[in-house]
This record gives C-alpha cells, structure tokens and sequence, in this order.
C-alpha cells in the first residue's frame, strides 16, 4: 500500500490545546440542531429530490422538531428556488422554523438568494466560502487576504442586497447569519477565527442578534479530538464569542461523524447540522437520528420526536431513494436483533427481570428505568415490537427458541426441555443453513413432540384414545385408557397414585420402562377455554427424553406428555434417521 | 419521548481519568489487528456462513494479511467445530497465522475446545464470561466474587484441557489466551482489572508469554472518550501490564465505533478486534476496513492489503449475504462521488494540480503526495478508477460536466463555454430528475452543438459542404464553400485573413451578423489520424453563444464551430422550444 503519498494531518495542519477541558465532560441538554438534508443530503442523491419529496423531507423535519432547515441552494438551482418560493408562498413555515438557504459570496448568487427569500417571515442565510490552503492553492489561487476578501466582500452584499429586499417588500422579513469557512478542518485554525470574525463584524453580530459561525468538517481529515480540539480552540478564540453562535458540520470520511459531533459539542459547540440516517456527499453528514437517540439513551431529552421510527425511516428513504442500511444504529433492520444463544438468553432474563420489577414498583414496564442486556433502549420507546429483537439461526441458543415458543405460542419450556430442543433446532439449522422463523420453529417442535393428528404425519407408536378417571375419597384412583400402540387398540385399566403413574404401570405391562425424572404443566392462555401445556422428562430404558402434551384437560396434557416422551424414545430406536436427539 | 427511563452513564459506571494522557496523541503505527469475521460477525447473519462461505473468508483474510482470525465458537456449533477441524486437517493455516476460538467458562465447552483444536500448529484460546453490573444482577444472579470464581475455574479447566490435549497429540500446539471480560463497558473498572490479574495470573501470562486481555464494548454505553478514559485507566492499573496485550473489541450502538477504537488505542492498547465492513450482532463491530483505510491515509501503513477494494467487498458481500451500503466509508458505491457542481470544480482542479506538480517533479501522479478536495485519498489507490468521481445530476455545475467531456471524450471547453453548456445540463436533469450519464452529457452535447448527420437528426440551418483554400506567400487568403442553407446550396467564395473571417464574410452576404469573440481548438487524442475539436464565442445579432466543431481537418474544425453558433441562433429563433439557452 503507498502510505508514503499521504501525509499525516499534524502536518498539513497544528491544532495544539494541551489544556483542552473538553475530554470527560458529560453532555447533559441537546445542542440547537438545523437538518441540512435539503440542501447537504438532496445535492449527493443519485436522483435528487422531486418537489413533491422535498415537501414531504419537509414536513418530516417539521414535524420530527427541527426549527433550523436548510432547504436549498436557491441561486445555484432552479428547482431549489422554486422549492423555497413554494414554502414561503404557500405559508408552509411554522411560527418556530427558520428555513436555511445556502450562497457562496458572490454578488449575482447573493443577489437570486435574496429573490428566492422575498416575503418569507424569517430565514437564515448561509454565507460560505472554502478556506483551507488546499483550495486557497489549487482552487483560488489566492492567499488569506484574497480568500478573507470574498468572505468580506459577501457579507457587505448580503446586508446590501437584504436592504434591498426590505425596501421592496411588505414583509418585515427577520434574517439571521451563518457564515462558514468551508474546508474548516484543512484550514489554519488563527485564519478560520480571524476570518469568521471579520465576517461577524460586518454583519453586525451582537450577543443580542447573533451570528452563526458553523465549522464544517468538509472532510474529515483526522481523529475526532482533534476536531474537539479545534473547535475548543474556536470557541476560545473567537473574538466576540457572546454574539456568534458556534456551529458544528461534521462528514463521515472516516466513519467518525457522530464522534466528532459529541466531542465537538463537548467542546463548545453549540449547534449541529447533518442529516437524517447520515445521508450526505460521498460518506454522508453526521446522522442527526444516532446524535438525537444517543442522548436519549442517556436520559438527555433530545427535543426531537423519534417515536415512530419505521415512519420517519420510510419516508427519508422515499425522498432520498436510497436505504436505510440493516446496521444503522437505533433504525436499521438487524440493531435490535439477537442471533447469538448467549445474548438472547440474557436479554430473555433481562425482559424477565424487568418485568418483575414494574410490578413490584407497581408501574408498567413502558415507565421503568431501562435495563436489558445488548439492548441499549427499549425498542417500544421508537415503535418497535420485540419480535424481531430475538431470531434463531445456527448461531442461537435455548434463550432464543424458548423466547420464540413462549411469546408467539405461550409455551414455557422448563430448562432442560430448552436445552433439549435447542440442539434439534439447532441440528436443523446447521442443516439447512439461514435464520428459523417462530413458525419454523413452531414447526419443528411439533414434529419432535406433539403426534400431529394427519395420517400422513402420524410418527407416534403410541396414541391416546379416550380417558376415563375415577377417584374416591380416600385417595384410591383407577383409570381407563384407550391406547393405541402400533395400530392395534386396546383398552386398558390401571390404579395408581394419579394418571400419570397409571399410564406409566399400563405402559410397562406393555415393556416400556418409564420413570418421570421431572414434571410441570401450565396454561397457554386466560381464561376457561385455555389449553394446557405439559411437560414431563422421562428416563426410558438407559435415555432421557422430555415429553410434551398439550389439551384442554390437564389431566390428558399430561398423559400426552408421557407418550410423547415414549414415542420420541421408540422413533429413535426405530426410525434414527427422523431423530434428531 | 420518554428520556426519563434510561440513566446516564455516568450514574452508572464511574470512569475517572483527569490526568488522562490520550488526547491529542497521534497514531503513527498500526495496532495488531484481529478479524472477528468468523465469529462475531458470523453469529449476526441472517444466514450464517456455510463452510463454502467460511473458507472464503478465511482465505480472504489471509490474503489481507491478518495474522489473527478467530474463526469461531466450536463448541456452540457444530458447523464452526467442523470448520476448525478442517482448517487443521486440511492443513490452511498459515505459519505465520493464529486462528483464535472462543469459549465460556465452563469446563464441557472448554474441553470440546480443545477438542477441535488437536493437532493445530498455534491457537489462540479466547475465554470469556461476562461481568457487567447488569449481567451479575439480570443473568447470574451471582456477586462481584462469583463472578470471579467463573473466570478463575474457567482459566484453571483451560490449562487442565491444553496440558490433556498436548499429552495426546503428537503435535505441540502453541496456545496464547485471551481473557474478556464480556461487557466490560458496563463493569466497574476495578472489577474488570481484578478478574482480569487473576485470570492472567492463573494463565501465567509473563513478559515472553504474554497473556490477551480484550475490553470488549459488548455495548457501547457512552461517547467514546469515555471509552479511551476507561482503556487508559486498565492500561494504568492492570498489575502486570508487561504481562499482557491490551486488545479492544468495539461495537457501534452509538455510531462512535470507530472513533472508540482508535481513542482506544491511542489510550494505550495494542491490538484492535473488528469485522470487514463493520459486520457484527446488532449496530456491528468495529469497522476493520475503515481502521485500516484511516491509518493508511495519514501516511501510516496499515499492514494490511486494501489495493483490489472491489474484490474484498465482493467476497465479503458473499460470505456475509448482506451489501456493502453506498457511503461505507473507501468502500461505498458513492463515497468518491461527488455530484455538486462546486465539488466537481474543486475536484476537476485539483486533479490539473496534481498532474502539474507531477510532470514539473517529473514522477507519475501515482508517487505524488495526494492533495485533492474532497478526496481524502486517491481512489486508484485501492482499486478504483476516477471514472466514478464526479457524477452529474440537477446538483452539479459546469465542473462535473467539463470532467465527463474530457475524460470520455477529450473535449476540453473553454470556461466560459461550460458554463453555458452546463445549463443545458442542468435544464435537461432538472426537467427529468436522475443522474445525467457520461454518456446522456455526450448525447446531449451533440445535439446542442453537432449537427448530426442522420436526416432524421438534423437541425442545423446551415450545412458546411465542401471547402477548399488557397492562401499565397503573401499572405493572401481565398475560399471557396460550399454551403447548404435551408436545404438549398450555393458555393461561395471569399478572400479574407483567413478561413474563419472568410466564412464571416459569406455568412454577413446572407443576412447574417456574426462577430467572433474567443476562439480555441485542441487535439482530441495523440497521433496522426487525431480529431480536433474547435470552439468559437459569437456574438450574433444581440446574443453571445458558442460553437462547436469536430474534424480531423483544423480548418474545417474552426469553421464547423462557426456554423454550430448560427445554427444554435437560428434554432433559438424559429424553434425555442428545441433550445435549453
């Protein structure tokens, strides 16, 4: 690999704060933020936005909670100029937004910016020029003074050409200023202050009326403390910091965005631009979604409605016509999902716990303090269901089976029945390969356990028929039992202590060799007409086995229970191939 | 949204570190690498690898260059244990390579660990139990000493099973170990180094035989300061940190993944744990590619093989059955595109630079050092070709546009004509929305300025026929055209400077008011039989517009442009629905 053409960043760049205050601080409110995905995000889509999705990106912000969004680049598009004078027009701006719109600083683009802003009630104007020595040498050809003059120069055109707009207009049109030295992170950090300062000086900041000073990571060229770094340098520097409003633009070059979004609010920041899902040129802006559930997470309000996420997810991909990726944190498809046997069976326990505890506080779950492992929210709190957190596939455990059959079919398997079943979904798995759906697993379990009435299906050498119990006062209990066994039907009568000890006297008469090593039973369901669902771990002959029975009759439930187990254990001798275990 | 459920972190673990050394630190050589792909990564598929798709993957990483792949948790999963058993029998492991297993602490899986490692050449042992807060409480119900007890028989039951193993094989297996404390993000840090000494302790980790502990952020719980905080902090109080290598193993809940793991690693670790392209439970683990890619852009190798991107994202593609999404960063579809006009300027620029400063340096621009906005590396480098850089849709300006003219077609417009040219563009993308391929700029400029040959095609006004020129020693200059003017043709003649004026003058005999303003013409390509391609700046009556013509002959080249002008002055009288100018 050519390394040696690539130069280190301390070298093109210093960014020296050894006394920097920023490392250890906590965040503890949300920033300002301002959504920039009409202008950043629209200008990288391969297919940018139509009016009719800029509108609906629109409303989505609007109603998500951004008060800041930058809806275009007016003077450089037509279908952005017309998108603001559609918003302004057609009093599509609440009472609280303030529309963005982008100009770089030359005069015949400052001037449309102003056109395209006529009449709307409030807007920010994004003044920005590049200022990095790259560009200055490659792009401009100019030193600081020449760069520092277009950015001059721009300012005393925007207040010239926002004079004119008012003189023209009915509307009392309140505009704020953003300027920003784009290419911040390759720019000197003494000429990106001295340069933001001129600026805010002519524009007149005050603590009063003040201008934003955005820092954008254009590119992000090094690890997210030296952003952190630079932007507490900033915020430090600045010459009249109570009247600027400190601005942060992240990119993603090296997957650092969001990192370089919370160390540089740490450091001083005030304010955040990026992107819904963290679209943007090449490897996108900073994603507002992780940003704003990232301080959720911590109990920080993040004053941004992401509870119906899967709608907020559908309608960005819609306007952006790309996906939302699988792994995106808190949105993607796989985030909440456990595959793994030991995390599901933790988080199965962390789900148990959880609930314990509500109802020992007397408060439901949606208002207890979240603790699950591998699940940093609940995933209800942004309109998700738990049934995609747990998936089984060669790689799950009893955690995750037993999750699946106890949420989708009220089956809680004892322990070692999980232990048991988990290897023959597992075995099936490893066969067939890919995830085993609840229905799979549903499926396959009735195969292992439960005679399934269809001929074709028939596997069981037993079947039970009819059942007839008496009991008398003093404890005496006898039993008759239509069984049939390998297609013949007979009808036999035994007395024990319970059913459960008669079927086992009735089935040794027959030579089965049955012994109950343990027993439980509980109900699928409320209510009268439940089933019941009965386990029963036999030892026959020199193996274990566990046996499921499930009917209306608990009595019956366990008596099928047993056959299943007797019937698991003589497929097993004779059919070795239809076994699993 | 209900914020108030979740408790900051730092109310829950307590991570000090004022004196903290890492910020500011810069990385100047890669950590030891591990690639988890085969076993973390594996357990978060959908679809977990087959054996087909875990050769692969191994080979690939191999290739790569990473010395350490764990490749699975074989005594969870039979498919992994076979894997094992395969890459040992079938003798795949390189000499300079360690395959690393992962197993709880519990003395039958410890033991089928082994089992699958008989007859290896070098392994590592990878022993883990989890000890977070949560976890005690939610899954173990045990205290900080239980815990402890696991990790310790864990630790003891290895050495028991290696020393069972070494005495029954012929082969003397070197094993390393690896101890984890699983959810080490959400463990008091004493706790995580007390459990951490005794294991290595047991494991007689020295200074010649150093044992692994690996912090995994099972979770990732807080901003990755707070990570490297806590990662200085065990590099501090770790009791024989000469005993050990300290190693990370980050995952991505928050998106600060990355960031993490190089703060991390900057705090005093050595060696990282991650997957190709961020695979992994969940949000992922940490993104090995981009680790790797960062490095390599700061001048640092990265000792690992990145050159044919494509291939590695192909093979991952395949063994993990999920896609690389569009702006993964050095390896997305779109993360070296740039579709905004004043990107593609900058980028168009930057590009002359390079080659100026290469040919004046007299090496290939693949030796120079890279400087290009918005490229944070050269796309060659691992693989890419340019061709996909600056990509064109209603976003982009004249520089995007110019770039795909000269390098599909080696035109190069004068600046001012791209300028007009890329309004068409715009126009036509604006109108139909979408990206405008190389080859729709192509068709596009040919039907503004090219009178195209076809009938069915032609649009042109005037047709330049045949032309012969005679010029004398003198300086004397004639001409004689012929020229087909709205179907019929004439032949003129015309004395004049030269063919350009002598076209005028015939044109001025027809009505027509043209005055030259700029003109150029340069090669299309090298050699004899090259196309040259002329543009001419008219002003036309009271319009300035431009012409464009291609022929092998100079001559005629100029006074086809000068005929495209008209031609494009008429149209936009007498059809203006067919001009975009």
């Amino acid at each position: 690999m050519p390394f040696h053409r690539y130069l280190p960043f301390a070298e093109q760049i210093t960014v020296e704060l050894p006394d920097r205050t920023w490392p250890g601080r906590t965040i503890t409110q949300a920033p300002r933020w301002c959504a920039v995905d009409l202008r950043d995000g629209n200008q990288a889509l391969i297919d940018p936005m139509s009016a009719e999705r800029k509108h609906r990106m629109f409303d989505l912000l609007v109603e998500m909670g951004y008060k800041e969004i930058e809806v275009g680049f007016p003077a450089a598009s037509q279908t952005d100029f017309d998108f603001v004078r559609q918003l302004i027009e057609g009093d599509k701006i609440p009472d609280d937004v303030y529309i963005q719109v982008l100009t770089q600083a030359r005069e015949h683009l400052i001037e449309r910016t102003f056109a395209a802003l006529q009449g709307a009630p409030r807007a920010i104007v994004h003044l920005y020029n590049s200022t990095s020595v790259l560009q200055r040498e490659v792009v401009f050809g100019l030193d600081q003074d020449g760069i520092a003059d277009i950015a001059a120069q721009g300012a005393r055109l925007c207040l010239k050409h926002q004079e004119q707009m008012l003189a023209g207009s009915a509307v009392d049109t309140e505009i704020v200023y953003q300027y920003s030295p784009e290419s911040f992170t390759g720019t000197e950090l003494d000429f990106a202050a001295r340069i933001s300062d001129e600026v805010v000086d002519i524009l007149g900041g005050t603590p009063e009326q003040k201008v934003i000073v955005n820092l954008p990571a254009t590119v992000e060229m090094a690890t997210p403390d030296v952003y952190a770094d630079s932007i507490e340098w900033m915020h430090r520097n600045l010459r009249n910091r109570e009247s600027i409003i400190l601005s942060l633009h992240p990119h993603n070059d090296r997957g650092t965005g969001v990192a370089a979004a919370e160390l540089g609010y740490m450091a001083g920041a005030d304010r955040i631009e990026g992107c819904l899902f963290g679209n943007g040129e090449r490897t996108g802006n900073v994603d507002l979604i992780t940003l704003g559930m990232n301080l959720f997470s911590q109990g920080v309000d993040p004053q941004i409605d992401f509870r119906d996420m899967a709608r907020i997810r559908r309608i960005a991909e819609h306007c952006n016509q790309m996906p939302v990726e699988e792994r995106s944190p808190y949105a993607g498809d796989l985030v909440f999902t456990a595959f793994s046997g030991s995390h599901q069976d933790a988080i199965k326990k962390g789900f148990d716990h959880l609930e314990r505890r509500a109802a020992e506080q007397g408060v439901a779950v949606a208002d207890t303090t979240w603790a699950v492992p591998y699940l940093p929210i609940d995933p209800k709190d942004i309109g998700r269901s738990y049934e995609a957190v747990i998936r089984v596939n060669s790689q799950s455990g009893k955690g995750g089976v037993a999750y699946l059959l106890n949420s989708d079919h009220g089956i809680d398997l004892p322990r070692r029945a999980q232990v048991e079943f988990s290897a023959v979904v597992q075995h099936r798995a490893d066969d067939g390969g890919g995830e085993v759906s609840g229905d799979e697993i549903w499926q396959i379990f009735r195969d292992e356990y439960l005679p399934v009435d269809s001929a074709s299906h028939q596997w069981g050498y037993y079947r039970l028929g009819q059942v007839q119990t008496a009991s008398t006062a003093d404890g005496g209990f006898s039993m008759e039992v239509e069984l049939e066994a390998g297609g013949s039907r007979t009808t036999e009568h035994a007395e024990g202590n319970g059913p459960v000890a008669s079927l086992l006297e009735i089935l040794a008469r027959d030579g089965v060799d049955v012994r109950v090593l343990d027993y439980s039973e509980h109900a699928m369901s409320q209510g009268g007409d439940a089933q019941a669902a009965a386990f029963v771990e036999c030892a026959i002959g020199e193996r274990v086995l566990w046996g499921v029975g499930i009917d209306h009759n608990t009595t019956t439930a366990s008596l099928k229970a047993v056959v299943s187990a007797v019937n698991r254990a003589v497929r097993s001798i004779e059919h070795p191939e239809d076994s699993a275990v």
